[in-house]
Parts: C-alpha cells; sequence; structure tokens
C-alpha cells in the first residue's frame, strides 16, 4: 500500500488531514506544497490536482480531494479508526451531519475573516477595508455562536455524539485559523474554549506538532499588535 | 417503515431530494413548508430542525438535515438506487468529490446572486445596490464556467464518470435557481446546456414535476423584465 499525503500545515484541512493518519499511525508519504512559492499552481501539481488546492492523497495512484471525501474514503478503507467515523449508520449520519453543515455556515466565515485580515495584505501587499473587515468579523461570530449553541451546548459531550470524531478534529483544526489574524474564538466563547481543550489533548502529541508553524505565526502577529 | 421529507419546492436540495424519492420509488409522506409564511421559524419546526432550514427527513424517529448527509443515509439504508450513489469505494469517493467540492465552489454563488437580485428585494423590500450584484455575478459566472471545465468537460460522460449520479442531480438542481433572478445558465454555457438536458430526461417525469413553481416564476419574471 502506497499512500501519498500532498499538503501544507497552514490549510486547516491539510492539518486535520495529517493528524488523522498520524493518530490512526497510517503511514503516508509527506508531501509538503510550498504555498507562498505558488506550487499549487506548477503544471506537475496541476496534473495531480486541476483544483491547483491542498490536501490531496494518492492511494496507490487513486488521486483524490476534498478533505471530506478523502476523510471518508479511508474509512472505507479502514485506514482509520472506526471510531471516529463510525460505520453504523445513524452514527455516521450524525457526523456527515456536521461535516455537510461546516462548508458554509463555518468554515467560510473563519476563511473570509482570515484571508481578509491576514493573507490578502500578503498576497496583494494591500490593507484591508476596516469597514469589510467588520462585516467579516460580525459574520464569523455569529457562525462561530451558532457553532457553540447547535453543536456544543447540544446535549452531547462532542458534535456527533458523546464520543470524539472527525467531525470534532475538522472544526478544531478551523477555528485555529483566525487566531493567526488575532482573533481566538476560545477567548469568546466559553464553550468552544472547553471542548477544544479536550480535542486537542486527544489528538495529542500529533494536534500540537500540526500547529507548530501556526503557532509561530500567532505569536508574531501578537509581538507586532504589542508594538502598535 | 415510515419516511417523512420536510420541504420546499422553492428550495434547490429540497427539490433534489424530492425528485431523487420519486425516481427510487420510496415512499414518503410530503411535509410542505410554506416559507414565505415563515413556517420554518415556527416552534414546531424548530424542535425538529433546531436550523430552521429544509430539506429534513424524519427516517422512523430518526431525524436528519443536510441534503448531502441525507442522502448518503438514504443510500446505506438501501432507499435509494445503487447506481444513483454507488456502493464501491472509488467510485463512491469520485462522488462525493463532487458534493464536496460544491458547497462553497458552486451552490454559494448561485444562491447568493438568487438571494441578491431575487430574494431579497421580496423579504425586505429592497432594491438591490448595482455594484454588488455585478459582484455577485461575476462570482456565479466564474464558478460556472470552473464547473463546466473542471466536471463537465472532464473526459466522462457525467459529473463522477459515465452514469448519472446523486451528483448531476444536486448540480442541476442548483443551477436552476438563477433562472428565477432572470439568468440561465444553459443560455451561456454550452456544455451546461447539453448535460442538464441529458440529466432532465433521466429524471423525468419527476424533474418537471418538481420545478412547476420554479417555472412559473421564471416565466413570470421574464414578462415583467419584457415590459421593462
Amino acid at each position: 500500500m502506497s499512500l501519498k499525503l500532498y499538503y501544507n500545515l497552514m490549510s486547516q484541512p491539510s492539518r486535520a488531514l495529517y493528524i488523522l493518519l498520524k493518530t490512526a499511525k497510517c503511514n503516508f508519504e509527506p508531501k509538503v506544497l510550498n504555498l507562498t512559492k505558488g506550487e499549487h499552481f506548477s503544471e506537475e501539481y496541476t496534473a495531480i490536482n486541476r483544483f491547483q488546492k491542498v490536501p490531496v492523497i494518492d492511494h496507490d495512484g487513486f488521486i483524490l480531494s476534498e478533505s471530506v471525501a478523502i476523510i471518508k474514503y479511508l474509512a472505507r478503507e479502514n485506514l482509520i479508526p472506526e471510531s471516529l467515523y463510525p460505520k453504523e449508520s445513524k452514527l455516521q449520519a450524525r457526523v456527515d451531519e456536521f461535516l455537510e453543515w461546516q462548508h458554509i455556515e463555518l468554515r467560510l466565515h473563519c476563511a473570509m475573516y482570515f484571508r481578509t485580515k491576514y493573507m490578502n495584505p500578503i498576497l496583494f501587499g494591500t490593507k484591508y477595508d476596516a469597514k469589510t473587515l467588520e462585516g467579516y468579523t460580525h459574520r464569523m461570530e455569529s457562525a462561530l455562536e451558532k457553532f457553540e449553541t447547535h453543536w456544543l451546548n447540544n446535549g452531547t459531550e462532542y458534535i456527533a455524539g458523546d464520543s470524539i470524531t472527525v467531525a470534532d478534529l475538522l472544526a478544531v483544526c478551523e477555528i485555529e485559523q483566525p487566531r493567526m489574524a488575532g482573533y481566538n474564538p476560545a477567548d469568546h466563547f466559553e464553550g468552544i474554549s472547553k471542548w477544544s481543550k479536550k480535542v486537542q489533548e486527544y489528538f495529542n502529541p500529533h494536534y500540537d506538532e500540526a500547529h507548530v508553524i501556526l503557532n509561530k505565526i500567532v505569536n508574531k502577529q501578537a509581538k507586532s499588535a504589542a508594538k502598535l
């Protein structure tokens, strides 16, 4: 069996897949793409993923993009523990319900805030417009509130029931993203803070390992902000 | 077995599920929600779906939201044909890859155009801002172009291979949405036009039946536009 993971730890679903495979003790060949050098736009990588994004897997020649589709495929191929993506139909449906919900309801808003405040100024050398950022901040905070109310304070220990699943892993990696732009969801939402600590602990030491670069950026940004 | 479908045919994933269940000859109790009367915000419906959205299924008391999660659940419960959602791991992964891709890459942009140009003026009595609409139109057209290039002109007959699957059904219902706001993707993209005809034909007579209300709105809007 040969499994390659194309990824970059600045990408939230890349981190989730990296942590998942490490936790599952599933051997894979790491293929890191330097996104700031634009390696994902290269001809070679475009032939692997026409969407020029990470993460992607190559499993014995079968190439697949989209983190949620990848997780499900890995589960069917018995490469990740059943506890993290249950085979039982109703339990699996609860996990799927979150995995589908999060795209537009959580991921989009955290990503847009991060992109507007942190990424675009680096990529295009432009400063963000304060009013635009205010709109994105508001939408992200609404999304985080909805996430906390409807998935974390919903009577179960974790997102999709009383056990940790890939739903928790994907979500926790997502809410790390705005930290690089100076917003830590755990500072604003008690439910998110408690839950994320439990999830991080479960996936450690791989969780911290996957977040070394991100945490360096968070600290650097905090120092710059303190100087202002 | 008791299956209830809570839906409204103005909602694109509602139409997809309605057509899917009819095509599968799967008996279900139709539960239509009047969205303009705000029935989805009622206490009774909020107890069924805390997100106050359609579609939702109730299968012998098991309540599930999120159309993609519902499709996968129905497949596991053998309530829809295997050809439309293959059990074979790699074929299923190709369908999943699209189902995950479409949320932010296609659905979001068609929905935002529809909402801005058609829905918000009705709901809030406000006229859209021309520059804002221009931005949404541009993003929707880019999304449709990406969809045509990478999924339709990708060397296979349908989205996820040479057979029709739920990926085609979900996508074709999605691109009907902007028609209500006066934009028909099939008029602008030849590949989309050819493909959508084949998919509609496959799912008829249920396809047309599910689009009666939508087509009435499209015709009414076209007449109003002609008078201007």
